[in-house]
């Protein structure tokens, strides 16, 4: 029989991802033959909760605590130094999507703590931090794995670093990457029946607790165009920042300065008509609108923004907030390899992370 | 920096699968910063290259040495006698599809020889096989992987595995698992557009060497349930067999008994009626034809055969020899997580094999 793989777990953030992942945690501290996760740091945004001499932090009842005793949480620094006196190997899940805890990640690699994240800052900022970040892990002989910034649960991340790996080229990635945007366009462009007014949707969209807190933080396209510089890096272009590329937001430009997510909804019904002149142009060609991103690594030509599909293109004709990404490589040849479903969701999201996470236990030495 | 790691190859099966291995094999060792795949055994079915004290064979070259200089192959039990012995650790890379290597995987694994393999049998065969295969690894602490089996190199049994290890409930599974199963209903049945004769489409799908030398080892569908064994079993059912379900043969009663896939293709087009009634039936319905597998888990209900699908549903709308796999799971809920692509060729075929052979790679401690 292997041996138990002891290791220390330290998770920060406890939102919609963190609280499901932390459930998912205690679940296979229970039923895992191969591995024993040890929670010696828990923290969430104003609270922190560890024990100076690392003594086990009960998972099933982690977050409860969190919230009764947790104290004022140390600074990065500070983390990691406790986590580098750690008596196991130590696995960082970032369950918060911080730039300063990304901005920091070459600095936890580099002293041997390993990380685990759905956070997509640390990948999608700058070309420099990226490389610092695979840099720091390769001297500290740690792992870094980041699944779910791309596609939540899917394996996105894993089969573009597969392709790459074992030596296919990715010529060609395209999908619709955002939930929020899948669900606005499945229901304002159906491919069949008719629909709303654009602004009403948004507001529809937003009750249902499918879009930010602020709907302009789906609109404006960043959250693609992270995605995008993600994938793009991975197929071996070097994107500086994911706003090196075109975005198109639609955020129209009259709202740009509003001042909060209420006075934009309210304001958003005067612009329908700049949405609905693409649902028609599109529907002249016979085709509906959808928001995709896209990566031709040959021209190197990266974009997200509207575009026209046939109503029985696979683009057109997801449901719900799935997300659809193909990856058209060398040896798939002309018809690509598709990946679709849900690409939102704490569930799923979760998973990817709990996936990483057993993946980095496997192969820690 | 991590070590590099060394480890000890051992390459059974040069052909469409084995060849394309071995270059992507030769790549990797010359391009991988993280890995020295040495090569110390290579065999086809009746030639064996291996020298007795385990000195490297130059993998550029080892299909071409081995043609001319490959000596009779040991038995099973000496090949394990000689792995043994090996300086490093050993990963045994099974390229063929027989039978009696994929029984012996147990005894390989026990003397710590891990295996990759994209051959069905030892995963499809008795479950007691199967329980024997992944209990021999843990006594060995030996890995097996058999991304391959299903879907070629698509991200397959990766999924199954990591839905299942995380704790999610795969809930039901279904698709079209055999590329040229793919094929030819994609061209007897297209969507739109008229089509030929049963017994026509299927010599020419021959002619473009999309089905096996023999066509009946396509037709009679245990292709796909050796998948379906496989998956179901991911999925958590005991399947004794894949012949423990209902499996639907698309070779003619009349013709079982023919001498041989000559014979029988000179016959088929006597039996052009059955085929074109079942297309018939679904067009009556709006719908096309399709060959699929499914497993629904809480029935315990496993079936391989034909279904009817409408022309806009995903199982309909596939193109070339292209599988699809669903998988309906708890936390993915109504709308599936689907994987689509080539699931046939030997270049997508060996880049599952060697995906597999890095994971282990990484793993083997």
């Amino acid at each position: 029989m292997p041996p138990l793989q002891h290791v220390n777990i330290a998770v920060i953030g406890t939102g919609g991802v963190g609280s499901v992942f932390v459930s998912q945690l205690a679940w296979l501290a229970k039923t895992s033959t191969a591995t024993k996760p040890s929670l010696c740091y828990i923290a969430m945004i104003d609270k922190a909760l560890y024990n100076s001499n690392y003594s086990e932090i009960e998972i099933d009842t982690a977050i409860a605590t969190l919230e009764s005793k947790g104290t004022m949480p140390p600074s990065i620094p500070e983390i990691i130094e406790y986590l580098t006196g750690a008596p196991h190997r130590v696995i960082l899940v970032d369950n918060t999507s911080a730039g300063n805890l990304a901005e920091a990640y070459p600095a936890f690699l580099k002293r041997g703590i390993s990380i685990v994240t759905p956070n997509k800052k640390g990948f999608s900022g700058s070309y420099k931090l990226w490389e610092d970040i695979f840099n720091s892990a390769k001297a500290g002989g740690t792992l870094v794995f980041y699944e779910s910034s791309v596609g939540a649960g899917m394996p996105i991340i894993s089969t573009a670093k597969e392709l790459v790996a074992t030596g296919d080229e990715i010529t060609r990635i395209e999908g619709i990457f955002s939930g929020t945007m899948s669900y606005l366009f499945n229901t304002f462009a159906p491919t069949s029946g008719s629909s709303g007014n654009w602004s009403q949707i948004v507001k529809k969209t937003k009750e249902l607790g499918y879009t930010e807190p602020d709907p302009r933080d789906d609109l404006n396209g960043l959250d693609v165009a992270r995605k995008m510089t993600i994938l793009g890096r991975l197929a071996g272009l070097p994107i500086e920042s994911p706003t090196a590329f075109p975005v198109q937001s639609l955020i129209p430009k009259e709202l740009e300065g509003a001042i909060n997510g209420h006075e934009f909804l309210q304001k958003l019904d005067q612009f329908d008509d700049q949405m609905k002149s693409h649902k028609i142009a599109a529907e002249k060609e016979g085709k509906v609108v959808r928001f995709v991103g896209s990566i031709d690594v040959a021209s190197q030509k990266v974009k997200v923004g509207l575009e026209f599909f046939d109503s029985t293109h696979v683009m057109a004709t997801l449901k719900g907030s799935d997300n659809i990404i193909s990856f058209y490589t060398k040896r798939y040849g002309e018809l690509p390899l598709t990946i679709r479903g849900a690409g939102a969701g704490g569930d799923v999201t979760a998973m990817g992370v709990t996936g990483d996470l057993l993946k980095v236990i496997a192969q820690l030495r």
